[in-house]
C-alpha cells in the first residue's frame, strides 16, 4: 500500500497572463465548465495564480501597480465538481494547508491609486505605493519596511460555490439598483457589474464563453450567498467552511491567496498577495442549506493561528467622528477609519512614513474589532496591533529612537508627500 | 510593616437611586468635584453601581426593563484627582482587577424597548427581554437562557477622564449638529445632548450644580478624546490604558461595570450589567499627549482573558446586503447586523428563541470582527460564537435534539412573537 | 426572587494559630467529622488558612521559616459532607474561583533551611530565604524581587476526598517500608509518616481526636488515590475535577492555596503560599469510580489562564547528567534540576541573586516539561520561563544592565554565600 | 530584482538506505567534513531522511519495525560550516519551516520490541506495534488508529553543534563510566556506546572514516553540551534556538523530523517519523557562550503552536507510587509512566486497545508536566490530552459507545494480548 504524493487538480503557470490560461477563470457564473470531479474525502491540492494574475512584478517601483488592470483579476482555480453535491446540499471544505509556491517564495502588499482601487484610506493616500515580501519559511519580511517580520496567517481570499442563475440574477440586480440609486453621490465606482472586457470564462468556448463573460457577476466583492471574495484572514490552514450549494457539483472554486493580511485588508490589495498552494478536501451533508439555515457560509479557524498573547496588542481606538471633527451616526467604518489613523500617528514617530504604516495595517495579522455599536451616535471599534512583529520595542513606555526606516517602492519619477497633516483638516 | 487591607476611594449604596448618590456622577463636565485625590503608584478600591443605579430588579418579568428612566443611568465613581496630572500628561491606568461586589452576586442582560434605548436588531425585536445571571465565582449562568455557561471577561463599559471647557464645547457642537442635520430622518434619537432631567453632578452644589447639569455632556456615546462609554470587552482585569489628561489632576471616572459582554455589545443594554468593585492604580506620563500621539485612548489587555482556541468558535459571515435583499454601499453595521441574524436562524434550531439569542450575542463573549471594507460594495465582518459555552454540541455536525430551553423575562401581561420571519421581507 | 451572597462553610482566623482552629484539620482520615453538609449543586465559599496556620509574617527576615514547626503545618477546610456521595462514586468538584483574602492580600515564598524542609535545589541552596508578595488585585509584586510582576494563576496546592480505613492502611504501610528501606541512604526524611505532635484532628475529640492523630496520613505529599498536596499550578479558577469517594459523603476538604507557582514548586514553600477563599460547587457521578477508571483525580482546567503566547517563553533545556558532570539513567529528577540551574545561571547576570532567582523559578507561572524520557543515558526536560513577568528585556538579545536588585530577606544575623559556583564542582 | 527559489543544502534519496548516502552522518564527532558553507543571515533548505534511512514502509505489518538495525539510524543533514563561527561563541538557529516531504506524505509511530529498542512501559507493552499516519497538509491521520486527527507541531528531533575532541572524550568516559556501574543492574542497554558497526561518517573517507566511526558519539541520547536528540515537541515552526559552538564553523546537523509528538516521546519510536524539509538561517553571537552563559541549548518557540485552550485538555495526575502499589522516592519518571497508565485505562474504555492508546500518547501532541517534585515521597506529575484530536466526546461526561477501533499493525503472525491487566500486579 504504497502512498503516493497528494494528486494535483491545478497547475498555475507564472509566466502566462491568468487570463490566458483556461484552468482558472474570473467570473461567477452557474455554466463555467468544471475542470475535474473531486470525490468526497479526496485530498487534492490546487496551485493559485496571485490575484493580478502575474501583472506585479519583484521590483522596487511601484509603475505596474499604477497601471494594474482591475477587470483582469481574481483568477479563481476550478471550478470543481464535487461528486454528488446537488442544490441544497451544504459543501464542507477542509482547508489542509496552504502555502506559497515553492518555486516564487515573495508576494507584494500595494496601496492602489485612488483612480484605480482606490483603499480605506485612499482621502488622505491617493498614491502608489508597494512593498515586497520575501517568505522565510512561514516568515515574511520586506526590504520596503525594515524592522518587521511576522508568521503568515496564509488564507485563501476568495473561496466560493458558483451561484444558480437564479443566484446570479439577485446579484446583477440589486448591485445595479444600487449603482443606479447611488453612483451619481461618489467619485469612484460603488459597484462592479459585469463586464466582458478582461473575463477569464475558464474551459468555456464559443456562445457560452461570450455569455458568461456577459453575465457573469464580478469578483470584487464577497456576496452572503456563498462568500466569494471574504478577505477573511482567519481562514487559515486547518479551517473548516460549510458553503450552501447551487448548482449539481457544487463548482467550488478557490483563489487570491493571502500570506498574510490584517482585519479590513485595509489598502485594498492590501494583503500579503501572492501565488500558492492550496490541498483540500470535501464532504457533503445533504439538504444542509436547510438543516443548517445556511444563508451565508459558517466555518471554524484551525487550531495553528499565530498566537501573541493578548497582552501583546497595543490597541487603538476609533470612533465616529472623522478626522476633520464631522459626528456620524454609529458608522462602523469611520471609526475604523480612525482607528487606523490612530496606528499611523504613533508609529510614524519611530520613523517609518505613512505610506509604510498604511502597508504594515494591510499586511500584518492586526486585528480589528466592532467594540460597541448602539450608543448614539458613536461607534467604537479597536484595532490590535501586536507589538511582537517589530524587533524593537513599541510600546508607550519605549524610548523613541530613530531608525533608518527606508521606503517603500513608489511609482517612478514620482515626489508626493509621504506623510498627511490630519491637524490641517480641523 | 504589616500590609492592610487596600483602601476603598468609593462605596456605593445598593438600596438607594443612584440620583441620590453624591459619590457618583453621571455628567462629563471639568468641573465635576473630585472626590479624592490618589498618589501616583497607589493601588486602590472603588465600589460602582449598576448603570442604572439599582433601576432594574433580579426578578422574571422586564417591566423594571420597559420602564427605565435612561436619563438617570451611568453614575460613575470618580471624579478621581490624580496627584500631578496636569493638561497633556498621559494618566495610565492599569486595571488590576474587576469584581461583582460580594453581597449582590448577580446581574442582567436587557433587550430594550424599541422607544426606549432600542438597539442593534430593534427593528425585528422592539420588545422587552430580561435576562438575569448568577455569578457562581468568575462563571455566569441565566435562569432565563438554560444550557449556557462562560467565565466572565469582566470589565468597565465607562473609563474616561474629564474633558476640558473647551473639549466639551466641541462635543456640544458637533453631536448639536449632528441632531440638526438628521434627527428627522430618524424616528429615534441620534444623539443625546445635554439635559438638566437626571443630572448627578457628583459633590457639586448650588450653581455649580445646576451649571454641570446643564452643560454636562451625556454618558451615552463613547467620544475620541477620551474614551467613556466605549464598552470594549476586553479592557478587562490587567489591562493597561492610556488617557489624555485636560484638567488639572485627570479626573479620571469609571463606572458601567460589565461581567461580560460580546463584542458590540448589541442589545444596548447588552452586556451583563451588574455592580462591582474595581482595583485600580495609576500612573502618569508627562507631556504624554504629544509624545504618544495620544488623540484617543490607547491599551493593552491583560493576559487572562477567556481562551477557548481558535477552532472552538463557530464563526458566521456578514455581508452589506440587508435582510430585504437590498444592497448597502461598504456598510460594515449591515454586515454585522447580518452576521447576527445568521446566529439566530441557526442557534434558534436548537430550541432558544429569538430574544434568548439576542441575549447571547449581547453578553457571551463573542468576537466581532472587520474582515473586508475595501471590495465594493460589500463590507464583510465575522462573527465567532465560543461553541464551549454551551453544555451540549452546537457544531455542525450536532445532532438537533429539541431541549427545553425556558423563556427570559418578558413585560408583564405582553404576548408578542419570539421569533422573526426574515423570510417575509424578501 | 432576590439573591443573596452565596455561603460561607468555612470561616478562618488570621490572628490565631492553625492548631487551635477546629473547622480545620491536618491528618487525612476517614473519621475526621465532618464541618458541613453541602447538596450537589449548591455554590459555597470556603476560607482557607495559609500552609502553615499563620506562623508566617510580613517583614523582612527569614526566622521565622527558619524555625517554622513542620509537624503543625496544611490546615485544611472541611472535611465537607457532600449530600448523596457513596464509595465508589465520582465526585466532581468544580473551582469557581480562587481569590487571596480582601483583609490580608499578600502572601510569601520560601526557601526552607536544608535541614527543616529543604528543597529540589537544596545541595546548592541550603539557606532559608524569604519573599513577601503584594497582591494588587490580579498581580502579585515583590519589594524582594524587584522588576518583577506576573497575574496569579491562583490555586489549591492540596484537595482531596477523604481515604477509607482500608486506604489509609495502604498508605501508612508503603511508606513505611519506603522508610524502611532506603531512610538509611539519606540525610533527609524520605517520608513524613503519621506523627501526634502537631495534629489538628478537626471537630474531632476525645479518644477519636487521639486515633486520628495517631493513625492519620501526613498532608506532605499528594498520593494517588485521591490526590492531596498535588501544587498542579494549573488547578486554577475555573477548573473542574474528578476525585473518588471511598467514604459516606465523600469527605472532601481543600486548602494550601497558592497565589502562583512554578511546575515543581522547587523551592518546597515554593509557591505564593497565602491564606485565601475558594469557591466551590459539588456533584456527583454515580459509581464514577468505575465508570471513569478512576484511579487517581481528573481534571479539566479553566479556561482563562495565563496566556503569553508561546513565543515568549525563554525555554532552558535540562539533561540527567549532573552538576559534577555525572551521567545519570533517564533521570527527569535530575534533568529538571539541571534546567533549573541554568536558569540560575543566565538570570544572575541581570544583577539577581541566586536565592532570588530560586524563588522566581518557585513562585512564577514557568512551564516545567517533560521532553524526553526514552532515550538512554539521557531524560531531557524543559523549562519555560515567561519573559513578560520582567519589566526589563530578558531576551537573549538583551544588553545586560546592572540594576539594583536588592535582595530577598534572609535569617537575621547570617552571612552566607549568595551564588552558588557551580564550575567548582567539575 | 528577480527573487529565485530558496537554495537546497542537502538532499536525500527516498530509495537508498542512509547508510549509503556520504551527505548525511550519524556520529557526532568534530571532524565529519561540513557538507557546505552557509552565510549568516542565508536562507537555506535541508532535506533530512527519516531516523531510520528508508528502513520502515507504509505497510499494515510491524516486521520491518521488528528486525530495524538500531546502530544504523538517526543520519543527519549536514554538518554545515557556519561562516564566521568560532569556539566559544553562540549559533542562533531559527527554524523557518518544517515540512513533510511532498514526494512522500506519510509517516510512522512505533511501539518497540523490549529487547530492540523498548520503551517508556515496555515492562507492560514489550511487542512490536506501528501505526502509518497520513498527512493531508497540517492534518495528520492514521488507518491504524482511527478518529483521530490532529494539526502537526512538526520539529526536528535532533540538531546540535559539533563537539570538539575535548567535549567528545566527555560524553564518551561519563557515558562508559555509567555502564561500568549500572548495565549489571539492567537487561537493557544503559548506554550506547560508540561502534563502528552502521556509522556513516558523512564524507569523510580512509582513516578519518575509520575514525570518526570508532570515537564519534552515539546519537540516541541528546547530551547538555550541545542538544543533539532532545525530542523537544515545541523546537518547532519559528522556533529561535541557541547552540554553543565548540568547532570552527559550528559544524551543525539536524535531522529525526517528526510530524508530532507528545511530550515524554514515550513509546521510543514515539513521535510521527518522517523525512522531511527544514528551511533554517543561522546567525552567530560572538563570545555567546560566555554572555550567554550557555551551558545548554537555549531556545524561543514559535508562535503559531497547536492551541486548544486549557480547558480542552483532559489531564490526568501521575504519582511516584508503581503499578505493584510500591512506594518510590520522588521519581517523576515513575509518576509519569504512571500518568500514561492513567490515560490508557480511561481510554480503552472507547475501543481502542492498549497498543493503540500507547501510540497515541506517543504521537498527539500530548502535555507532560513536572506539577510537584519536592514533597516527600511522591513525585506528581500532570498529562494533559487534547480531547479535540477526537471526533467523538471523550470528556468524562460522554457516553460509552463501542465504535470499531480497527487495530494498529503488528508482528505478522503473531498473537499476543493488546491489553494489560494491571489490577493482576497488585
Amino acid at each position: 500500500m504504497p502512498a503516493e504524493a497528494i494528486k494535483y487538480v491545478t497547475k498555475v503557470d507564472l509566466d502566462k497572463p491568468g487570463g490566458e490560461q483556461p484552468q482558472v477563470h474570473n467570473r461567477w457564473h452557474p455554466d463555467v465548465p468544471s475542470t475535474v470531479t473531486i470525490k468526497p474525502g479526496e485530498v487534492v491540492k490546487a496551485e493559485c495564480l496571485d490575484w493580478t494574475g502575474n501583472q506585479i512584478g519583484n521590483n522596487d517601483s511601484a509603475d505596474d501597480l499604477r497601471h494594474v488592470d482591475l477587470t483582469r483579476i481574481h483568477y479563481l482555480s476550478g471550478p470543481y465538481n464535487i461528486e454528488g453535491a446537488k442544490p441544497g446540499d451544504a459543501l464542507v471544505v477542509e482547508i489542509k494547508d496552504v502555502q506559497p509556491l515553492e518555486r516564487q517564495p515573495w508576494g507584494y502588499c500595494g496601496v492602489f491609486h485612488k483612480q484605480n482601487g482606490g483603499g480605506f484610506l485612499d482621502k488622505f493616500y491617493g498614491e502608489c505605493a508597494k512593498a515586497i515580501f520575501d517568505f522565510h519559511g512561514i516568515h515574511a519580511t520586506s526590504r520596503h519596511i525594515p524592522h518587521v517580520k511576522f508568521t503568515g496567517l496564509v488564507h485563501p481570499g476568495i473561496m466560493g460555490t458558483a451561484p444558480s442563475m437564479e443566484v446570479l440574477e439577485e446579484w446583477n440586480a440589486r448591485e445595479k439598483k444600487l449603482v443606479d440609486d447611488i453612483q451619481g453621490q461618489h467619485d469612484t465606482a460603488v459597484a462592479q457589474l459585469p463586464q466582458t472586457k478582461g473575463a477569464n470564462s475558464g474551459q468555456a468556448t464559443g456562445d457560452l464563453k461570450e455569455r458568461i463573460a456577459k453575465e457573469g457577476a464580478r469578483t470584487i466583492p464577497g456576496r452572503p450567498e456563498h462568500g466569494g471574495n471574504c478577505d477573511i484572514k482567519n481562514l487559515s490552514r486547518g479551517s473548516k467552511c460549510y458553503f450552501p450549494v447551487y448548482v449539481e457539483g457544487a463548482k467550488f472554486s478557490i483563489g487570491d491567496l493571502h500570506f498574510s493580511q490584517g482585519d479590513g485588508e485595509i489598502s485594498f490589495c492590501g494583503a500579503i498577495e501572492m501565488a500558492g498552494l492550496v490541498t483540500l478536501s470535501f464532504s457533503i451533508i445533504k439538504d444542509g442549506t436547510k438543516k443548517l439555515s445556511l444563508k451565508s457560509p459558517l466555518f471554524m479557524p484551525g487550531d495553528v493561528q499565530n498566537q501573541y498573547g493578548p497582552a501583546r496588542y497595543l490597541t487603538f481606538e476609533g470612533f465616529s467622528v472623522d478626522e476633520t471633527g464631522k459626528q456620524h451616526h454609529l458608522c462602523a467604518n469611520t471609526a475604523y477609519r480612525q482607528a487606523c489613523v490612530r496606528v499611523i500617528e504613533y508609529l510614524r514617530r519611530f520613523g517609518y512614513n505613512d505610506y509604510q504604516i498604511y502597508l504594515i495595517l494591510s499586511s500584518a495579522p492586526i486585528e480589528g474589532h466592532l467594540a460597541g455599536v448602539v450608543d448614539v451616535p458613536n461607534a467604537c471599534t479597536t484595532l490590535g496591533l501586536p507589538m511582537d512583529i517589530f524587533d524593537f520595542d513599541i510600546s508607550p513606555e519605549a524610548e523613541i529612537q530613530k531608525r533608518d526606516m527606508g521606503n517603500c517602492a513608489f511609482v517612478s519619477g514620482t515626489d508626493h508627500p509621504v506623510h498627511f497633516d490630519y491637524d490641517s483638516l480641523k
